[in-house]
């Protein structure tokens, strides 16, 4: 197999580990925990595993030499820093007995439950150390959530004598890692159960956990591509860029690359959904800044726009709503009129407020709207190019400033969606030393006898020799949420908060990135060289640590 | 002005010289030159810049104290390591003589014409040393043609008192230099005008210039995201993903990306228009490989497109051809039909080849090329989603195939186009050090009083240490061609040979690649660190300069 030179020198770094993680280690254990928000029906629905301690690891005399199998499952979307996880499990429990074998689950949660499987070994395992992707194992996105999947799982548990399950994913797969601890613990099975922290999205964090992995990886990633960018932009002179940015829902992705690239423009969805604000509204206060810039001789700029806006602007969230209920009531006889009636019947049954919101939407994204369904008969906001809807809604808008002789200038977009590109880099020195010690942390939860609990590294803003690193217990995170009409309990999805420090810091500064050209540069992942090119962290934990 | 960390590092690599440039210098004539082809042409048509000799720096015991200042032109689009040259200018005309000056005209040639300029000093040069785009004084796509630009230009020149004009340009940009340069060397003005090659796209090279700057930065660029997307891809397992790279007309980005990456699949246009391939052609090709790797179990792949792929497939040429010609002598009778009508009144009018062309193509892409025209009438062929249409038609293909029983499988397709990604990225190490050389000798050509040359920089797949720079006269690269219905004098533009080393080496691999999983990630560009990493030269240089 060919690699390439980066690749093969790569191969050699050897993560760092937390002073607590270098030699034998013993756990300290803190108070019991609570849940977040309801406490009762989350003691009532997770009685094994609910309230158990904080758990810390400390330097020890003399080691664990827990003799023990592991196996391990990546679940859901890629995240830099996945076979480092990995390594860091594998390494840790070869060092607490080298008889101790480690299984990879293949292709997520369903290898498991179809007992398709590996063993991971040094040998299989060298190629993958410190690189991108998940594809030593593969990921998949079947939902561990039925005591069928559990029994089907606990077979091939039994067979290989595996002790624990590591899943490594996001909330809702760590959600499902606790319900299948729990399962497993009410069982008496022995059979013990850990989560990792997983998302490039960021929104997996809370007082426990300071940051999902992989974060760190994409957003340098994207900013990277995001200054290229501006700096062509810069130079040209002509443009007007519209990116937009993975991230499912909430804006953690483009917040933070908006604070590495300081753009003229980046939207919050969150502030959007708070300030009540209309597509309009948007796309006025883009129009704005664009016809400042014009008057100034600026006919560019650059436009971070996150992926999951269209659901947080409210009045297309009631939109959407109406619209679901409306075409599933009406759905055989609407399908069969042609486009124009079809156009013609929506603005018929639909309310006045949403009716106005609809003949707002340029044509092709009101038809997506009432056209195009997923499966459920839901609109599939994801299909929608919302950079691509906004730049033309501004075209529009800037169109009719002209002839009000409110605008002069001249209005080009570029249109970019950056996902792809950065979920399977290869990890940032950050990201590699702290998925090493996640998978490192994780093995001694295990060898401690822990089930339930997600391996934590704190204080990571200070070097890897102070961090700290540990694990929390699931239901100290969950509260209950409505999903598909059910209370259902889940861990918490953390949104960009308006009062937090990174939005703080993004919102008292912005009026100058859209007058002024403040572009930053931040140029491509560096992993040898000097500390502050190579070993900072993100704006959003620089800032939120300095709380 | 806040700046990255790698920006405040990176400003203090120092590039590093060909020896014969690290000192003092004097020049070593070659014999006489010959333009590439049609001699008598071009010699008639630059008596006082043809002929002249190769020319080679080499060490010297004294220095040349010339008292000389210059003005330097970004002319055409951006390309990695522009500010490189302009340090590089800099600091060899100051080692000349300290007070010699260096201008900058601001946003390309038209601030000649227009007497915009800006002097460079070490103080505001310093910011922008080492760093990507055309920012520091802008860049434009003004041609140089006309006699009343170049005497407009005279007049700033005389004022500033500048011996000489660097115009840092591609293929048409060099030409209009040496057209520059032979006007004022006719009228006597003792102005000397010297040319550098950029440009991203690569199309700049023969057997004097090596590389033109930018190529390396930018495919090393495109070829991190194309890696990390084929990890994505490779981790997934669940789409095809069409990438289209920019490069106006050649293959050679795509093609080096696809040496760097191993991607399934990689279009070359000179192939396409060598076999005379139809779009169907194309299609099925593609679609083979689809199915067959989607019989193997692997629904996934990454398809590489060239920008300038359309203009190449010979019968939608000819196709666009007669569009061209009908609609210019129907344009107002068709204008007004409706879109059906429209399309009708084409399909009648076109003749059976180019009819059943246009049948093949979707409705969009058809009416795209019926409808959009630039200003003077022509199809916007840049404006084709070529990466979704070749999608769409695969898809389309696989379809019937489905129907038809050959093919079972899923096909899900993503698209990206890389461009604006890498034009501005921070010059490599290799282009870093190139640019910088190349600037150098541009002074040193000047110093030496030559005219009506480009400053160039050879054996670089050596040390630097061993570069060797000179000059090559811009006449020696040219030839006569049809522009616009009529023979104009101009650069050869390289396009990418079929019997050359790198798209040999490229079609002897590519059944493997296709077939099996072959992906190579080379991660991001890196500044420090291991030599292997840091200092590689681009595959396609590596290929030709082993021939």
């Amino acid at each position: 197999m060919e690699i390439s030179a980066l690749q093969k020198e790569r191969a050699n770094y050897q993560p760092k580990l937390p002073k607590a993680l270098q030699g034998a280690v013993k756990v300290k254990e803190g108070a019991p925990t609570q849940s977040v928000d309801n406490q009762e029906d989350i003691k009532k629905l997770f009685p094994n595993t609910y309230g158990m301690p904080l758990v810390e690891f400390e330097p020890a005399d003399s080691a664990n030499n827990a003799k023990m199998n592991v196996g391990v499952i990546l679940s859901g979307g890629q995240a830099p820093g996945g076979h480092n996880v990995i390594s860091g499990l594998f390494d840790e429990i070869k060092k607490l007995n080298p008889e101790n074998k480690l299984y990879g689950f293949l292709m997520g949660p369903g290898g498991l439950v179809d007992h398709n499987y590996i063993e991971i070994t040094e040998e299989n395992l060298q190629a993958y150390r410190n690189t991108g992707g998940f594809d030593m194992i593969g990921s998949g996105r079947t939902k561990l959530e039925k005591e069928d999947q559990f029994e089907k799982g606990l077979e091939i548990i039994k067979k290989l004598n595996i002790k624990a399950i590591v899943i490594i994913g996001g909330d809702d797969s760590n959600t499902n890692a606790c319900i299948l601890a729990e399962y497993y613990a009410a069982k008496n099975y022995g059979i013990q159960v850990i989560g990792c922290p997983k998302t490039i999205d960021g929104d997996l964090k809370n007082d426990q956990i300071e940051t999902s992995f992989g974060f760190d990886t994409a957003t340098k990633t994207y900013s990277e591509l995001i200054g290229n960018i501006e700096r062509d932009c810069n130079s040209a002179r002509k443009y007007w860029h519209f990116v937009k940015l993975m991230g499912r829902s909430a804006s953690h992705i483009a917040l933070e690359c908006a604070l590495q690239t300081q753009p003229n423009i980046c939207l919050i969805s969150e502030e959007i959904q708070a300030k009540d604000q209309t597509l309009n509204d948007i796309v006025e206060y883009i129009a704005d800044i664009v016809a400042y810039r014009a008057a100034e001789g600026n006919n560019f700029g650059v436009v971070l726009i996150p992926e999951g806006l269209i659901e947080f602007i409210p009045a297309i969230g009631r939109l959407i709503q109406e619209l679901n209920d409306l075409l599933a009531a009406h759905g055989t006889d609407y399908m069969n009129l042609d486009k124009d009636a079809q156009r013609k019947y929506i603005l018929e049954h639909l309310s006045t407020e949403n009716k106005a919101t609809f003949e707002t939407l340029p044509e092709g994204v009101a038809r997506q709207l009432s056209l195009d369904r997923d499966p459920h008969g839901n609109v599939q906001v994801s299909l929608i190019e919302t950079e691509k809807l906004i730049s033309e809604m501004v075209a529009t808008k800037l169109d009719q400033w002209k002839k009000e002789g409110k605008y002069k200038g001249k209005f080009a977009a570029q249109h970019h969606f950056f996902g792809y590109e950065g979920r399977c880099a290869a990890p940032s020195n950050f990201d590699a030393d702290y998925c090493y010690a996640l998978g490192s942390s994780a093995a001694q939860l295990i060898a401690n006898g822990k089930t339930g609990y997600m391996a934590i590294v704190k204080n990571t803003t200070a070097g890897t020799d102070q961090w700290k690193a540990g694990g929390v217990p699931i239901t100290m995170m969950m509260n209950m949420e409505r999903r598909n009409g059910e209370m259902k309990p889940v861990i918490r999805k953390a949104l960009v908060e308006l009062d937090g420090a990174p939005f703080k810091s993004f919102s008292t500064q912005r009026e100058k990135w859209a007058k002024e050209t403040c572009y930053v540069y931040p140029g491509p992942i560096q992993y040898w060289g000097p500390s502050s090119v190579c070993d900072q962290t993100t704006k959003t934990l620089e800032l939120e640590q300095q709380k």
